[in-house]
């Protein structure tokens, strides 16, 4: 096997006309379609993940190899094609190859049965066969933006200053909502060792205490953002909810950038720069990609972005929010007044119809809103903001935080937290307290929105939903 | 509060020259230390974890608050100051600000019992109060040359062509080592359910069976890399291990680069590039970061990534390994014979003894390898290697991966590992099968060298080993 070759090139080197015409190439993939021409030659295309389009090698009748092998290629054979890169002559690429070698690495076994036939299949079937479906259009294509898109946050959050904060996985702390979460064990489950009372005794477990899953690495980042004033979470986090919608992942990555010396105005702005920079990202990057999702997803999905990154987000106070519902002359399933939360069908309505771009909704009652968000003057809203987009609704969640320890203490009681457990978490508004502020998002749920996605499976490597397992 | 200036600036741009002697400047942070002159000023150096250095604030005693609250400030104490940026007329930074206001953000509550005082504290201490370390000189440039080195991984990957792929951290396969796994479940541990044989029932459990933190994500990138060319891995993984030592985490971050058409000598040289690769962005990128290194922690701590890079890896042969170490003169704890897994004090003993640089063992005996691992003609050795580098042994091994079915199934069958089980991995060598290679490497151990750190908890944002908790 030519592992090594002067020549060698990815697909995409060869289509981008990066490559002279008339040079010897070597490129290297699987096999989509091969068509046979009544002239005694075959047309097999070869994709290597590399781009959206696969190349088409052009192998004539006097390759040694072209009975034996050539001829019985089919959709997922592993192939070598060694050739001149010449001017395409049909219709489609700009290049492509005139094969003097075609090496066969493998075919497929048994190819009726083979799973990813040159044909479109149900996302439902891709599922059951994932470690198969990223040699799809489609999920070739995912796999790309995805990349893509987690490229620019890291580049984005870096060029502006920002560290990438491992927080813990492995938590000891169930305040934020023992009920949902996975809890990690290494104990016995046949043999579990009891305390005198006749309760499990975790201090035999690994950690010596309930150990769980974290569901967010926020509080533990807020201690990093007052040291090194800009950090980001970008990681795995776990939700065991039940609800096996195709909305929720029980493993999905995580976003949270934690700014210091920030309100929720600059909180707001860095969420809007955040999102501007990785959908130009996909534009600039993912043109191909792009462009079939566009064809065949979602028909909006660039124009899509292409909005959204135009002009600049709206900024509407919850307050002013209600009213604009209240008045909107629309009926909504959930009804609308002062101090409930924004369900979808809200969130939608003023992204899409009132303000017909993103919007960021700001400084909601305090009463639904978590502990640690910052309490205004007025005492009855928090400085939290959601951004709010067109064909999605809620994208992004975020706040100030009460960087005030009298306020801070208040708030936790009132929400029944043992100020002991967070006497870390207190002590940074002990010694040397700034105002702070930051945001959340949900990777996968980004991702179906660039790639109009409708199902949060598709947009994880492995499907894995609420009841679901891995092959 | 001034959220947002005009004049806004990090500490390391202040510090960098980029900006004009005589500007008006702001900067944020918190103290590290405060002295008053006899003159009537108080020189305050801020901190705000963009670079090293602090920058020196000269506040003179005509501001309002300098009585007040400027001679009350004390290491960690939260304040923005704005000023002149001003050529320093000490020795040390180059730049200092002549302060024309100082607004205190936070004191800090009892300063004599704030822990991290401007002096030098244990490791053992700093562990204990994670929430503050990233405060001290040391932590805050962990943590600038941890964020350096992961976007160099990305970086580096990303110019080659590889793809980001986040595989499955929850796993239902046990396969690979149950015993050392830790066991993720939502059951009641207090009202297990049972089936009619008595015995805990997994079917009544999130994922409907047992379920597990994975401990590498190579076999499920392995089908992305048959499909994309290029893959990693790089993410959190887990390890229930009970050894209580500074070199083993439960909680570590991980990076398998896996690669199509691929032998053992490519995958050598993706890794000698990929290593190459990020200790140059640590010395080009963090500079000071590293000199603190050098003066304080490790002696060659530069020098010894200079070396790293400025030569060719050598590579051995494993059989040739065993032959120079039986040869070589020294008296090692552990016997060396044909077939025996080589120790630490082997590998430290070939890269700085025999080679003098970092060096690949190639070939190792089968019976002491992983089952994926690719057998050679020899039929006792498979394409195995690991990267050994001077003052730590290994650093990376890596494999190239068994992709004849027939060779595969031998060798699970001998391993006692069930055929069904891996179902998914065998059909990757039954549809289009190619050569393929990768490695894995961790990467607080990484991260360990770079900085000399000589526990593995130091090397993590928050501290947890085996039999340690979060706070």
């Amino acid at each position: 096997m030519a592992v090594v070759s002067p020549t060698l090139s990815s697909v995409k080197q060869a289509l981008s006309g990066a490559i002279e015409a008339g040079s010897t190439v070597t490129v290297r993939g699987w096999v989509r379609t091969r068509r046979d021409s009544k002239a005694g030659l075959s047309f097999v295309n070869v994709s290597d993940g590399s781009c959206f389009d696969p190349i088409q090698a052009v192998a004539p009748a006097t390759l040694a190899n072209y009975e034996s092998e050539i001829r019985h290629l089919t959709a997922g054979a592993g192939v070598i094609v060694t050739g001149t890169l010449v001017p395409s002559q049909g219709k489609g690429q700009a290049f492509e190859i005139q094969a003097t070698g075609v090496e066969v690495t493998g075919l497929v076994d048994d190819p009726e049965t083979y799973p990813i036939q040159p044909k479109q299949h149900s996302m439902e079937f891709l599922r059951e066969v994932a470690h198969l479906r990223p040699r799809t259009n489609l999920f070739g294509a995912v796999t790309r933006v995805r990349h893509t898109m987690m490229m620019a946050i890291h580049r984005h959050l870096t060029s502006e200053g920002f560290f990438w904060i491992n927080t813990p996985i492995i938590t000891t702390s169930d305040a934020e909502g023992a009920g949902d979460m996975f809890r990690l064990s290494t104990l016995d489950l046949a043999n579990l060792p009891r305390t005198d009372g006749g309760k499990v005794d975790f201090r035999k477990d690994f950690f010596g205490r309930e150990a769980f899953l974290t569901v967010s690495g926020q509080l533990n980042v807020e201690a990093y953002c007052l040291a090194m004033s800009k950090v980001y979470t970008f990681g795995p986090t776990f939700r065991a909810e039940n609800s096996n919608t195709p909305r929720h992942l029980a493993e999905f990555w995580m976003i949270e950038p934690e700014i210091a010396f920030a309100d929720l105005a600059a909180d707001a702005d860095c969420a809007e720069r955040f999102l501007k920079a990785i959908f130009k990202a996909v534009l600039d990057e993912r043109a191909d990609d792009m462009a079939f999702f566009a064809e065949r997803v979602a028909p909006d999905a660039v124009t899509r972005l292409e909005n959204f990154i135009a002009r600049p987000f709206e900024r509407i106070d919850y307050t002013d929010a209600i009213e604009i519902l209240k008045n909107s002359g629309q009926k909504f399933e959930y009804p609308v007044a002062w101090g409930v939360d924004l369900q979808t069908e809200h969130e939608r309505y003023l992204a899409e119809k009132h303000v017909g771009r993103p919007v960021v909704v700001m400084n909601y009652p305090e009463a639904i809103k978590a502990f640690y968000m910052r309490l205004n003057d007025d005492e009855r809203t928090v400085a939290a903001m959601d951004v709010l987009a067109p064909g999605i609704g809620e994208i992004i969640g975020g706040s100030q935080r009460e960087e005030r320890l009298d306020y801070l203490d208040r708030r936790m009681t009132k929400f029944g937290l043992d100020l002991d457990t967070y006497g870390w978490y207190r002590d940074l508004r002990r010694y040397g307290t700034v105002p702070h502020a930051g945001f959340g998002l949900g990777f996968e749920r980004l991702l179906c929105y660039v790639c109009g996605l409708s199902n949060i499976r598709d947009a994880i490597p492995y499907p894995r939903a609420a009841g679901s397992a891995d092959f």
